[in-house]
C-alpha cells in the first residue's frame, strides 16, 4: 500500500486500506449534500475531486445520496477505489485534490443512501438463544428452524435514520403481568439491538437467486445499526406474525459505509453448524464471510458491552442466498442487518434486554448510575473495527442516538 | 351529478362517481408512462388535459407515478377531482378534452405508485380463526392481542407488481409433517390472499400520529391486492418473526387506485367488537370507516369465493392509528393491505388455505378439474365493487396474474 500524501493520525481507522464512504454537507454550503469518501479527519469531495481529475465516474458521485454510484456495480466500485487511493497518493495530483478535502468535524452526515427495503436478522445463536428463553420460557429456546436458516422479516424502510438523530420514545399497548386486558402508554422497556447492516448495490432481477460466492457482486459495503426496540410493545405483539410497532419507529445506521472491499483481511471462519445446511445455504467449501468485527456499545459515555460479530452463525453471504432463493428481487438501497449480536459472555451482549436479563439484573455504570431499559435523555454510541492489513484497524465508526420522552 | 357528455356503457362501474387514478402507456408511445383517469371504457390523459385547460395542477399530473399527486394532499385530490368531472360534463370543454381520450383496451397499465413502505394487516376474524386452527391447532385459534390491535407486519415493497405481472413459483424450504429435517424445493402449497389495499399520500413527521378521523386526510384511495403466499414456506419459516419469504416473491395490486371520496356511500358499521378497545383505536363514535366492498375471486375463469369486505374486523382508520401510534411517520407511497378478506361461509373465503382447509377439501372447478392451492398456469383474477350513489356501482376493476413454473 503507497503512502498517502496527506498526514493521517497516527493508528487512524480511516487509513487508506478503509476509504468509507458517506454523504455530507458543510455549514458553507448545507443545502447541497455530497458524497464523501472519509480518510483520516477528512472527507473528500468525491464527485468534486472526480471531475476536476477528469475521472469518468463523476456524474455517478454527483449526487445527494450513494444510490447511483452503488447501482453501477462491483467494476465501478474498484475503479473508483483505485481512482481515490490514487488521488490520495500520487503527489503530483495533491494541488488538484487538496482543494475538495473538508475536516470532518466541519461536516454534518446525513442517510448515505435512500434505503428501499430493509430486512433483519435473527443470526446470533446467542442472542436469540437468550431472547427464547426470556420471551417463551415454556418452549425450547430456539424454534427447529432456527439451525436451518437465516430467520429474518422485513422492517420499516421509511423510519432509517442516520446516526445522531434522536429517537422519540415510542407508545404503544402493553400487557403487565397477568392483568386482563393491556394499556396504552409510553415504553417502559425502550431497549437498542446492536447490529451489522449490509448496502445492496447491484440489483437482481424477479426469479434470479444471489448464490454464496456472488456477496461481493451485490453487496457494497457495511455499515452499523441501532434496531430499536420497544420490548414491551414488542412482547404484546408479536404474535403470530412478528415485530411490527415495537420496532418500527426508528432504525439507526453509522454514516459511513465500509466497502466489503475493505474487509478482506477481516475475513473468518464462521463457527460450525450442526446440523448441516441445506445446499443452498452451505458455505463449508466457500471462502468464508464471517467477519472479525469487533463493536462496543457504549451508553452515556460508558462501555457496557463488547459484542464480537466473528461468531455469528450465519454470514451476510447465507442471509442474501436466503432472501433471494425464493425468487424475490433486490433494489439497490436495500439493506439487511444481521440482527442483534451477541457473544456467549454477558458482557458481550448487544441489547440490553439481555444484558439485564428481561431488566431483573441491572447494568451498574460507573458513575453510581445503573440501567435495566433506557431512560429518556440516554445517549448510546456503538461502534466498531476490524482487522486491517499490517495490523491496523478498519473503523466504522459509530451510530449514536439519544432518547426523547415520548410525545403523547 | 350532472351527465358526461361522453357516451358512457349502461351501468358501468367507472361512471363519474368512481373516477379512478392509474398510469398507463399506448403503443404509439411506449416509453412515456401517464398518468390517467379512468372513466367508462377510455382513460383521460390527466396532466395532458390539465395543460390543455390551463388547469394549475397539471404538473403534478404530469410524471410516470401517481407520487407527485399523491403528495400534494387531499386538497390537491379533491380540487383535480372537481376539474376532470367539469372536464367531462361540460360540453363547451368537449372539443378540448376529446382528444385526450384514450381507449381502454389500447392501453398498457403500469404500477400506478412507487411503493414507499408495504404493510399487511390480518384483520379478518373468520380469516385469522381459520389461519389460526390449521397453523396451530394446539393453541386457541386467535392469539390473545388479536382482539385489541390490528396486528400486522411490514411486506416486501420492492415485490409489489401490478395486476397482469406472472407470478414465478417460489421455491424454498418446508417441512414435511414428520420429516427429521427440511426440503428445498419448489412450493407445493401456492395461494393467494384476496385484500384491499390503501395508499397513502400525505406523509406524516416522526413522532406524529394519525387518530382515526384523520384517514382521509392521508389516504389517497383504495386498490385490490394479491398478497400471494407460499403456505408450505411460510409454515416452516414464521416462527417467530413472521412470514418472510412465505410472501416475499410478489404482491400485486389493480391498475386503478379509487378515491376514497368515490367511496362516501360504501361505507358501513364494521361489527360490534368486543372487548372494548383502547381510546386510540375505538372508532364507537366515529363515523364508520367500514367499508361495503364485495370481492369475486376468479381461478381460470370461474368464481372461487364472493369475500365480502364488510365485515373485516377493523377499519383503515383503525389499522393507520395503530401502524402510527408508536410515532412511526408515513411517506407518500406507503401501502398497507387489509389481510385476506373472509367471511363466515366457506364460499366468501379469501384463500385456498381456507377453502380447501389446508388442501384436505379441494374446491371443483366447473370444468371438472379441482384445486387445492394453485398449479403452474393457473390464472387468478380478484374483482370488486362497492356501492355508488342511485344505486350505481364503483369498479374496481381487477388484479389478475398467472402462476408460471418454478426457475429452479
Amino acid at each position: 500500500m503507497p503512502t498517502a500524501w496527506l498526514e493521517l493520525p497516527e493508528d487512524t481507522p480511516f487509513g487508506l486500506n478503509n476509504l468509507p464512504y458517506g454523504v455530507y454537507t458543510t455549514p458553507q454550503d448545507p443545502e447541497t449534500a455530497c458524497v464523501g469518501v472519509r480518510v483520516g479527519d477528512h472527507i473528500l469531495d468525491t464527485a468534486a475531486c472526480a471531475q476536476a481529475l477528469g475521472d469518468p465516474n463523476a456524474d455517478i458521485l454527483d449526487h445527494p445520496t450513494l444510490n447511483p454510484f452503488l447501482a453501477a456495480g462491483r467494476p465501478t466500485w474498484q475503479a473508483v477505489r483505485r481512482s481515490v487511493t490514487t488521488w490520495l497518493t500520487d503527489t503530483a495530483l495533491r494541488p488538484a485534490v487538496e482543494p475538495h478535502l473538508v475536516p470532518v468535524e466541519d461536516a454534518t452526515m446525513h442517510l448515505p443512501f435512500e434505503v428501499a427495503d430493509y430486512v433483519d436478522f435473527y443470526s446470533s445463536e446467542h442472542h436469540a438463544t437468550n431472547v427464547g428463553k426470556m420471551f417463551r420460557p415454556d418452549a425450547e429456546a430456539l424454534t427447529p428452524n432456527w439451525k436451518h436458516m437465516p430467520i429474518g422479516y422485513h422492517g420499516r424502510a421509511g423510519t432509517v435514520v442516520v446516526s445522531g438523530t434522536p429517537v422519540i420514545r415510542p407508545a404503544g399497548q402493553r400487557m403487565d403481568g397477568d392483568d386482563p386486558s393491556p394499556v396504552f402508554g409510553p415504553s417502559r422497556r425502550l431497549d437498542i439491538e446492536a447490529e451489522v447492516g449490509f448496502v445492496v448495490g447491484t440489483p437482481t432481477r424477479t426469479g434470479e437467486r444471489v448464490p454464496l460466492p456472488a456477496l461481493a457482486d451485490h453487496v457494497f459495503g457495511v455499515c452499523l445499526l441501532n434496531d430499536w426496540s420497544a420490548r414491551d410493545i414488542q412482547a404484546w405483539e408479536y404474535r403470530p406474525l412478528g415485530p411490527f410497532l415495537g420496532k418500527s419507529f426508528a432504525t439507526s445506521v453509522s454514516p459511513w459505509i465500509v466497502p466489503l472491499d475493505a474487509l478482506a483481511t477481516a475475513r473468518v471462519s464462521p463457527p460450525p453448524r450442526d446440523p448441516a445446511l441445506l445446499p443452498y445455504l452451505d458455505d463449508s467449501k466457500e471462502e468464508p464471510w464471517g467477519l472479525d468485527i469487533r463493536l462496543t456499545v457504549g451508553l452515556n459515555g460508558y462501555t457496557v458491552s463488547e459484542p464480537p460479530f466473528s461468531g455469528m452463525y450465519y454470514t451476510a453471504a447465507q442471509q442474501l442466498a436466503h432472501m433471494t432463493v425464493n425468487g424475490a428481487s433486490l433494489r439497490t438501497g436495500d439493506l439487511f442487518a444481521s440482527g442483534t449480536v451477541s457473544g456467549p459472555e454477558r458482557e458481550q451482549r448487544g441489547c440490553f434486554l439481555e444484558l439485564t436479563w428481561a431488566g431483573r439484573e441491572p447494568v451498574a455504570l460507573p458513575d453510581g448510575n445503573q440501567r435495566t431499559f433506557l431512560e429518556d435523555g440516554d445517549e448510546v454510541a456503538i461502534s466498531a473495527w476490524a482487522p486491517g492489513p499490517d495490523g491496523g484497524r478498519i473503523g466504522f465508526g459509530e451510530v449514536t442516538g439519544r432518547v426523547l420522552p415520548a410525545t403523547l
